[in-house]
């Protein structure tokens, strides 16, 4: 495995944790440097927040953590592509980078054509098939009810 | 006043607020029915946090208030177009309508053709001009140091 999928692999535990909650299973880690600053996953229906977000509340938990509004050294891992909410949230964040899992092709930030910070770059599809799978396997389960 | 211009009008005092504290100058309300069930200002700065904007403090806080995820019965009063985070955040929370002040063209919204609910109105200008001036004083002063 190399760094990202490692990373990834975290984010993808928390989305389980989401699963196991009930929640959207989507899971997002923050990393600087080496470090690992944050990890959260959503908690819309837990929090009752239509904006706990994964994204959001790592990026929250990170600013926290680092004691800065900026976040120009990190990475964000987060299992599926983000909102426009999320994408915003990066935006104004200056990640250097985003690491994505799977697309989200109704909803995700560059399906919308929402710009990031022109200083972020974008890396897309690692462990995709794992979190689709979490994703699909949320979904037929919530059709089953 | 009509409603509109009155609860713009608390916007703008929470706004002033920010300004005071030495953050970009932008407040907001949410108005459930005739009550007003969240009121916030930017606090970028004094969080340490890029995604504390008026409208995310003010829509969780309203979240909170409620105990609902869902805002649908609700108004949100900002002194500025939303930007595209902001926007997300209003879009998950389904309000019944917005209502901005003064338009931001470098970010807002409704310039980098994010989505909204389709069932979220929109209320364009309500006080404008005192919107615009609380900005441009911020500006300015940031310009002189």
């Amino acid at each position: 495995m190399n760094p990202d999928e490692i990373y990834m692999q975290m984010a993808l535990r928390e989305a389980e944790k989401a699963l196991e909650d009930g929640e959207i299973p989507i899971g997002a880690v923050v990393v600087c440097g080496d470090k690992i600053v944050a990890k959260a996953h959503n908690q819309v229906e837990r929090l009752n927040d239509a904006t706990a977000h994964a994204e959001m509340l790592a990026l929250t938990a990170a600013m926290n953590h680092l004691q800065s509004k900026y976040l120009p050294e990190c990475v964000l891992y987060v299992t599926v592509e983000p909102c426009s909410m999320c994408s915003g949230a990066i935006h104004w964040a200056k990640l250097k980078k985003i690491v994505y899992g799977t697309a989200d092709e109704k909803l995700g930030f560059e399906h919308l054509g929402c710009p990031l910070h022109p200083k972020t770059k974008i890396v897309r599809g690692v462990l995709e098939k794992e979190a689709r799978e979490l994703m699909q396997a949320f979904f037929k389960s919530v059709r089953k009810k």
